[in-house]
């Protein structure tokens, strides 16, 4: 299928602090970055909580979003002419590396979790309902939406424009490494992307490396390995994700509690808290939003929403202990019981929050079902899976980590009145090692 | 004065990019960043509408007031056992750093010129009022908030502490630069730091530049300069703010006009309108709390505010051409007769922005006037204003370049219908040169 | 003409730490670069004694001809299907960037003065001498080795090809303010090179830039204004050239002297001492038999030779004050007669070094002579000379800055026998300034 | 032992890219720096033959002593008022840093192998003996060069001082991961050591590692093992390594010939030739004078010495294969009988260079034996082997990689005159995989 790829009558440029430019020539690309709908992206921050401990954090979706499309554009590029490559899915690699995380909405982590949501489903909605965007692809040709939809989805028949986007090497990891390297600042994610683009082989149903790229690779790998533990599972991160999710969760329940009112109703949660959440009210819950209620919901009647809505908006956080519950079962039900005695409920009070991650795999367990397993372009043709030719990654391959981490207001314990129930909390707290303070 | 200086058990770092690490190790410096008044800085940006321009500017005043605090603590170590330095000031100096741009609202240059506020005189509310902060700073000493609001105000009676805040190479002129430059991704905002750091020496009321950094500086200013032009005046940035004043303007204007009501009453704005704003609700406006109202009022019935709203929250800025209004006075009063004619209100749709900078100055004229002008300290001892040692900064000095600009949607001239009227306006605005775009 | 442009079977790749990757596809830029006279530039240090100054500044003129080749190839590659730019240039575009710098023998400037020789002299015998450089090019086509000497030499017809060579905003200026910036570790080098190739634009008989970048150019001149007076004409640099300078008169008198004998011929010394230099002497002497010489010179009888080589190899350097013999001719005369009378043979040992720079000129005196002006593409489509454009280079457009050193050894003055002389000198020393030292 | 401790009347500075700057405070450091021993390191480049495979790889052993001593620097700054610290031994630790490299000598691998030499030696001579260092230290305290020596020798009493500059996570390392990344432009070297010098804590016999500081360690680690696989043991730069070796080995060889005579006699080598070398022999002998001899040899009559030297000047290098001797044993016997029928001499064209690393070890075998393990210090105050820590170290720990190839001149076997001999060696060598290139 031929698409209407019209360009601009001059190449047009963003000044992009990771990737020096990101450059655009079709119009469709321009035309898609100006829908309101990819402009939302703006008012919703990559990390969510993440700038809560690293203060730089601060960089939203539409960043990350024109990184990835820069480097599936760079990739394309350089396939240009090689076998396997069929450059008529250029516009459409594009567009679908530009769209692919369109469905996002604030802290997607915790709204999925509590309100039972999927962002990949909203993608495929705003690609293919009656947006701005979907008039734009449209354009281009009849069931092109579809096509982009399908890519995102990993359902489209070319497998080779799936992993561009999908695989445990895409785009989408290769431009968040860096670009959340550079916005907190630490020195983990480098990895030379240079050298893997150049070493990016185009196959019938993949993209390859040459073999002469292993070493990048691994470099690749192990910067993905401590990102995650460095960052993405940062204890305090994780601390301001505890209290959101109850923020949500109590809001719920009280909306829910025919008994309450809400001083100003929350129209905006309103679908969420039934359960049918309309595009529309999607697309306007950004975090702008979010704070906002926020802000309100500190004066409601609410002891628990109020104090919860307090302590996110001005980072009063909550201490945290190492502790599996599975290990720790006779603790962790005296310490439920303990702060219902001492009038703290538990359920948004004493929370266990679990992290855990594959450096890499070549089979597909649990979050990475989809993503596909790196394979080596050897000298003699043969393809051959990462894991088996280089002994570092063969050494962490398949080895999941897991981190249990319990969360509680060090601030309520310390005011709790009955002196023996407090000693007996404080007791068995500090039994479990370093009580831990938000930085 | 002895303060009461209580440290920390140990010392506490925040990752920053700029920086590398920001270093605390006094308790009031760390209870001063958990106070909610200075939390609220991570809702505002430092740079208004900036990330419209370039997207990666999206950092917040949390970050910079950081860098600003960092600066100055590593400016006062190396002056540690030097004359005219008095380490009892260093904790006056460290607190007024951070707290030197606390009283900023979210769009402050827009906020404050439509509603003729000035965030210097909040800076003063919030360290002098009923807040945290206060209390934090009177733990110290009785009386100590009141000579950090000094400080920041110029008025305290130590110059030398004042101008490590406020000169022309102050540590808050020296992170703006260095932080904007990384956030943005351009290349304008380097020079050696550290270098400049090194040479700085306490006299008794200033700080001054030993003669061997004297390139350093020159280096400083001339990115100082090209910051201004090429980032902080970028037309397509102004181009918003435009857009933000206007809508400011028009919700005021609403609110006065006793025919017009709001779908949901500003409550938060309330206070701007009639101009007395209180502490506390200035304390609640957030870039989140705008990004609600803007969002709200696209659903306004009137089509100015719910238009400006709508091309804010999904950039779609004005246009603008060079056009001076005192040279093209004929030029510029027949547009205002054309857009009237056409129905468009030339009050919000058509303004002309104007900005101008002094790269230096050994005088202080303008928006310079406190800021003091740079002096070295020459082999004899003796102090000279640098414009006199450097052949290049004399070349620049007191020269005050402007730049003025008329903005229009393009979009609505190419609805007009009286053909007449069109064409006459396109001729006027093609007859000024390029019509150019936001990008 | 149709040059014969044999392909590699695969892109080749150099690592560079300041261009990341120099890419070579064409074989003959390949073969020239494994030549024995382009890897002679591996034993050149391409900024001479800077790094007795900023010890990181080891870098070769092999690093810097790389880069040079690299820059072109970035900007002829943007340059293909635009209007003026004939694609069969492209091959002797990058040759000529390749070799540019081909004739550079050791510390080339003090070897120039005193032998009176002029590397590009040397840089034309190889191309078009006996050589195995000669012989690739003119595998490419009969009278190619002719056309790449012609545009080095800025003879050849086409003044665009020239232009991207020499002009003041060429190939071999980005580079070598970018490397010797990141090989010294100042922050003075940085421009945005990516923008300014972007908005480069071939024109009849030059390379000009788009009016868009005008900000990026001023950026890079003063970069180029920094880099001279902070790195290049360093004053400590200069007190090693100083020395050598001497060192090589020295060896060339008494080589002219009947009476003396050195203990071991300098076989490499004898045809640049006769000044009839043949290419295949020029080409043996490197760095590292300069430095074999200098060894064996501090064991020869003549006090000064052996002293000022002991000095060169140890950096026992000369210490400096700001002295100008013109204005300063009474004192100048003195130290002569104080020096000879302390048996200090001020030939040798009391040394002016003057320096001077242009930042940037329209008109073309002095060491710009063949250096073009920058030119601006309006948007009219007319060109305008940069200085009238930009206010900030047009202060400083043409301001000529001459600076002048007196130089001479600190530890042998300490030595002089006769207190009276010896007092003398230093008070006319010190009376001139501080006595600066080599850091 | 209290040591004399001058101070220098101001601090100098080093401007150095790895480090930004490098502070001397001491006048100890100072002269040491000046001393003509130490200025000697200046013409022996760190990486040896590096610099043929990643040009920008030209920097010397001046650079990285500097380096070395610069983190000591910091470290101890850090140490400072805590227990187990004892700051009298702080001047000892900063001359151990500087001085830990002294002894090296051009091109030292390749010297040490064929003149069974140890460059530890010569770094202890050259402190202990009739050498300006020696009367520089000596000045500090009678006896301070012998602990100098000791320290640099891992024999001094406390093995928290010696730890420094010897363990598994020393200065030394620090530096050299950092330098050769930025030098050679690889991107693998980077590590947050800022980070790891904030957690670094003395103990009584070594210094350990904050828990905390686990990650940062962790990519440390995995940076050095990247190093070594892409930089240090680069094929390209063995395949120089291998030439210099056998230049070597031949001039011994024809040395002890007594029927042949060099053109001139090879006076600095003499003493390596016979086995004694002398200290003031060794001092003489820096890359200039090699690359001088190398240059000579090219006219020498013994074919062998003469191609290696030219080989090795112009950087025509040895190709190699994938190739294990003791798994081959056929295939290399048979070669070597190949050769020798084709009269090319298989001692000096068919070289197998084997490299071996441990990324990390807790216990210490071969090269490691004296680099001792890491340890953190965990929240309850008890020590912990890293590797029981880590999961991730653990799993590379004690894995030992070795790698065999096989180096010959690919243009002498084109070159075979029997036909037979020459299509069987070629089927020998391409049976083994790829045949690759110098780049």
């Amino acid at each position: 299928m031929a698409y209407k790829d019209e360009q601009l009558h001059e190449e047009k440029v963003f000044k992009d602090p990771v990737h020096r430019y990101v450059h655009v020539k079709d119009r469709v690309i321009w035309d898609l970055i100006a829908a309101p709908e990819f402009q939302r992206l703006r008012r919703i921050k990559q990390l969510g909580t993440t700038n809560l401990t690293f203060h730089g954090a601060e960089h939203s979706r539409f960043n990350h979003s024109l990184g990835v499309y820069e480097i599936v554009r760079r990739i394309i590029t350089n396939f240009e002419g090689r076998p396997h490559w069929n450059s008529e899915e250029r516009l459409l690699c594009l567009c679908a590396a530009l769209l692919h995380d369109l469905g996002h909405g604030p802290f997607s982590h915790s709204f999925e979790k509590v309100f039972k949501l999927d962002h990949e489903y909203f993608t495929q909605q705003i690609i293919l309902g009656d947006t701005k965007v979907n008039a734009i692809l449209e354009r281009v040709a009849k069931g092109f939406a579809q096509d982009v939809s399908d890519v995102i989805a990993k359902t489209y028949k070319d497998k080779l424009v799936v992993s561009l986007i999908s695989s445990q090497i895409d785009a989408d990891r290769m431009d968040y490494l860096q670009r959340d390297t550079y916005f907190t600042g630490v020195s983990y994610g480098h990895f030379d992307m240079e050298r893997i683009l150049r070493v990016m082989r185009p196959m019938e149903d993949q993209v390859v490396i040459k073999y002469t790229g292993m070493h990048a690779v691994e470099d690749y790998i192990m910067s993905r390995y401590q990102m995650y533990w460095q960052v993405y599972f940062h204890p305090v991160t994780r601390s301001a994700e505890v209290i959101l999710s109850k923020i949500l969760h109590r809001a719920k329940v009280l909306y829910e509690d025919s008994n309450y009112t809400f001083k100003l109703e929350p129209t905006h949660f309103l679908s969420f808290f039934t359960g049918h959440v309309k595009l529309q009210d999607y697309l306007k819950l950004d975090e702008g939003i979010v704070s906002y209620y926020f802000q309100l919901w500190q004066e409601e009647e609410d002891d628990i929403l109020s104090d919860l809505c307090e302590r996110f908006t001005n980072r009063r956080l909550f201490k945290y202990i190492e502790f599996n519950p599975n290990l720790q079962m006779n603790e962790w039900m005296e310490l439920h019981r303990l702060f219902m005695n001492a009038g703290i409920d538990p359920d948004y009070y004493l929370v266990v929050d679990s992290s855990s991650d594959l450096p890499y795999d070549f089979y597909r367990p649990g979050e990475e079902e989809e993503r596909l397993p790196i394979h080596l372009l050897m000298p003699n043709g043969e393809l051959r899976e990462l894991s088996r030719q280089s002994e570092i990654v063969e050494s962490i391959s398949g080895k999941k980590r897991t981190d249990h981490k319990l969360y509680f207001p060090i601030d309520l314990i310390e005011k709790i009145e009955d002196s023996t129930v407090k000693k007996r909390v404080e007791e068995i707290l500090s039994g479990q090692g370093e009580v831990k303070n938000a930085n």
